[in-house]
């Protein structure tokens, strides 16, 4: 061992450490310079410690340590001791103790002034993005991002323990692959040995998945990285990370269970934070529609929305009953202690439910006229069109309490899922009701097979042409698509899609005609799917599987919205990467190896 | 669980199951029909189990089980019984007992022909490779397939848990990064949204992990792809998995030990291949040249080179007189036995020993000329001009023995090295040497830091631009850079060089220097490493690393040298997959967004 090399760890070292010689290296976190003494605080991955020196019992060292600035990397040695009575410092580890230096060996210095600040958490929110992503090798120094880093190791090495221990094993597949158009577009790769050729990125390993399944692999799983050419939006990046996973002879049974297993370990192992339903709640697409306006409903809260289209059906009231007999909905959620808003706060709530697309929003007040917690009463402009037989009826539907106020919509029913399942999610965040520590997963299950695409007239597939539909509603594939159920399943954590999967189609037939349901004509079915038709004719096993996101994960367990912040090298804006300078222009030599030229587009 | 899913698996059934019902899932390995009674081989991911039906006691199992065809996928029910006396299979763990049938369901039957049979591994050679990785998913049942995808996964399993032991995260770093033109070809991404710019592949994540040392991440590894556009070779691939490692505050003997205690963990625990040296041998890069003329000695046999120089000082034979005279040297190595050889075939040896770059190949058979083991005596056509003394000098250095031919070339010392590096090998694999079930590690270290490149008339890095020169060689840089030794080291197993590290240099003026010394003015310095040379200019620590390549290791472990046969979908010929049919055109719009036009080259 080199003699600048250290024997202990900064942030390790403890009171039972006192009396012990040791050698740190680290980086200088912060000084505090008082003319004969000097303290020093060292940063290495493990934490800080306190360094000191005083001109009485070694003024070189002291000279030495006063003269280091901040982020110098130091190799020093000294004893262990116990601080001065009074000065221990509870929130380090390290607080009670303190290194008498006696060498100091500057193994490199920092030669620049730093673009921000590294000792200052609460600065860090004025710094500019782009100039911490450009010093990203400063930005990632810091603790919080350090515990970032190494929570996303722990998470996926529990992920890998889970997987391994239920006999999966982990399968790399190609990212140097055939473009085929769908969903979001392909990154491309131009291949120099032919021009005119390329290779596509892998938006997801979906098809290698499915084909490791047909080659017998049974139990697959990659940590994988996936590649969409997407509008840039705050979480997204042309690159992100996946738990691709697949299974064989399953049913969606088995697939949900082992997601669930496996996230409720990894989760119990990793983090501090509560499971809002063990085993995890699970929704219909329809109930999920119904109930929550979304197929993400965030179950942190309860604020159901609840259908009062049955108790209003001989309405007195126009819109209400014109509404009814287009086929339309009323339905409504609870605004808890809203029967106190202003006009102008009901009216505001109103302006955010039109930008949401509906037509109007009424509202009802909900008053304990004589105190007595029964009784309750009907306040506002559509009280007055409200028997008391309707009353009775809606209060009943929503659950509603004295000082509620009830937000109607009444539209299509789609709309209405929309506009209320946004008025829930607000009244949450004004009132503060989603707890941070919890994260709480539903699945949400039975997706349409399909969606009727107008614009285009055509179906598209609500998930993608590889889900199996429903058994018993195979029959419907002809006769009425719409009606089609999918095996097709999503996991949600407090309002956020965190993974989506399926059983999938393993029989040619059946393959085939959803991809002509889909409008892909045969010529282009063999062109594009050639390959998977081929497949699924030579013994495919039934199979399924899901693929939950890390990064997004990682943003549920650290409280970010910004995915960002849980990547080592995110990108920027367009998916530009300040620290490197990509994407960058190339010689014109390498465009003309792999025959291209630019042109204005 | 549906009616039809497995209770058990295939490969685990044994003698202590007999009498259990089971319901298995599987594909059909074969069919072997007997009339009244039909075998069929069930093969799932943990083996092969035997079904059974006869006429006399299940007619309607025994005429659906016959109608079976190799490759479907069946569900069958049934009870685990012992097979009768002298029946059992002593080769398949499951060879004692066999399934008495009750009911079979057909999952998904095999509707085409089968390229190639899976069960026959006898008959594997012959299939066309083309053929195989059109047909990936079948080629991949095979159980040796099955086997190497899941060796691969218990080895990398294995390393992570090593690294992890050791303190150590994985950090993702990204695929989308900058073009900077060393070594190999980057693989392009066109950007779309600013055509003329685009994205690089990493050919290794390089900068990225010397840049999280400098973020403080102190202990890195990262399951890495890395991309390189290179010649297609057989041991090539556009893609390829790597270990990437970093440390920090490190010296190199850090990094070794740290990588043999991994190798040495993960080996004793996925292989029962014996390993050659414990701790591993090492050798300084010139040692290794003069001592085997290669810097990827194959260490499983001894064979090596003797420099006779010194020993022939004095000789009468003008061609030998001549080599020394001008610098060169003389040097052999032992073939054992080969005194036995015809005229032709040491005829043959001489032939490609010229191939390889000699000018000659002089060689002198030993002898026992009395039988008495001692004095032994020289023939051939030089063995005239060989003195008494010189003999016993030659004999000594070569530790020739009776029966030896030694094989001697006179030539520049680097000519010397490579063609008799090469004879060694060409003789040990004659006489079988190498045992195949041993994995001989060592190290290659002290490399030259640069090598002159007599066609571009400058210094080239000889590992890459990034490694620290030797402390104690600095002040060569200006005076004598040929005789900087790099802090820099190869691990070398059975003759194939399985990875490549060094020591980084962690100041940005050493690191200006080295760039300059290769020939980067300033301002390509700036241009391309820019950010670089600032991360060094913040506190960078002391770091090195090590890159062990992943297929390169499993290839070594499975006995293959095809590449392609460690990966589950890899690439043939100039990097094309037959099996998705990738690289591929794309359609005109695509390329118009991107703002290119192909071009004929």
């Amino acid at each position: 061992m080199a003699h600048w090399q250290r024997t202990r760890s900064c942030g390790e070292l403890r009171a039972e450490d006192a009396g012990r010689q040791v050698t740190l290296n680290g980086w200088v976190h912060s000084v505090r310079s008082h003319g004969d003494l000097v303290f020093v605080d060292l940063r290495d991955r493990t934490g800080i410690v306190q360094l000191r020196a005083d001109a009485a019992s070694s003024p070189d060292v002291l000279e030495a340590l006063a003269a280091v600035k901040s982020e110098f990397v130091l190799s020093v040695t000294g004893e262990v001791q116990m601080r001065a009575p009074g000065m221990a410092n509870p929130k380090l580890g390290t607080g009670e103790i303190e290194i008498h230096v006696s060498e100091v060996r500057i193994l490199n210095p920092c030669r620049q002034p730093l673009p921000f600040q590294l000792n200052d958490e609460s600065q860090m929110s004025l710094v500019n993005e782009e100039l911490r992503l450009r010093y990203r090798y400063l930005d990632l120094r810091r603790p919080r991002m350090q515990e970032i880093l190494r929570l996303r190791h722990r998470v996926v090495a529990s992920m890998r323990r889970f997987l391994d221990s239920r006999g999966f094993i982990e399968v790399e597949t190609p990212i140097f692959t055939r473009s085929t158009p769908e969903g979001a577009r392909d990154y491309l790769v131009p291949y120099r040995l032919s021009p005119g050729l390329f290779y596509a990125l892998p938006q997801s390993p979906q098809q290698y998945k499915q084909l490791l399944m047909v080659a017998g692999v049974e139990r697959y799983y990659q940590i994988a990285r996936c590649f969409r050419d997407e509008a840039q939006r705050a979480d997204r990046q042309p690159e992100f990370t996946q738990l691709d996973l697949e299974m064989s002879f399953v049913t969606q049974e088995d697939v949900l269970q082992l997601t669930e297993d496996m996230t409720i370990a990894v989760l119990r192992e990793c983090s501090n934070k509560r499971l809002g339903s063990v085993p995890f709640a699970r929704l219909t697409y329809d109930d999920a529609m119904l109930r929550y306006g979304t197929d993400k409903p965030d179950l942190r809260y309860g604020l159901e929305i609840a259908d009062i289209s049955e108790a209003m059906r001989g309405t007195s009231f126009g819109v209400f009953s014109d509404v009814l007999a287009s086929g339309g909905v009323i339905r409504c959620v609870r605004y808890p202690g809203g029967s106190r808003l202003s006009r102008r706060e009901t009216d505001d709530l109103a302006r955010l439910a039109k930008e949401w697309g509906a037509r109007g929003l009424a509202h009802l007040a909900i008053e304990d006229s004589d105190g007595s917690g029964h009784g309750l009463t009907l306040r506002g402009p559509i009280a007055k069109f409200i028997s008391e037989t309707e009353r009775e009826r809606i209060l009943s539907a929503a659950k509603a309490e004295a000082g509620d106020l009830l937000l109607i919509v009444a539209d299509a029913a789609d709309v209405a899922a929309t506009v209320l399942g946004r008025l829930r999610q607000e009244i949450a965040r004004r009132l503060n009701l989603a707890p941070s520590d919890v994260l709480h997963f539903c699945w949400i299950t039975d997706f349409p097979l399909v969606q009727w695409n107008a614009e285009e007239n055509r179906w598209d597939a609500e998930h993608h042409p590889f889900t199996m539909p429903h058994e018993d509603d195979l029959p419907y594939l002809d006769t009425d698509p719409a009606r089609v159920r999918a095996q097709c399943y999503d996991i949600v954590c407090n309002g956020v899609e965190w993974g989506s999967g399926s059983i999938r189609i393993c029989r040619a037939d059946i393959q085939a005609k959803v991809f002509a349901l889909l409008g892909l004509s045969e010529e282009v079915q063999r062109e594009r799917f050639g390959h998977m038709l081929d497949a699924f004719a030579y013994g495919a096993p039934p199979h399924g599987g899901v693929a939950p996101g890390i990064d997004r994960l990682i943003m549920l367990m650290t409280d970010t919205e910004n995915i960002r912040e849980v990547m080592a090298f995110p990108k920027i804006g367009g998916g530009t990467d300040p620290l490197m300078g990509a994407p960058s222009t190339v010689d014109e030599a390498q465009l003309r190896e792999l025959g291209l030229r630019v042109v204005s587009s």
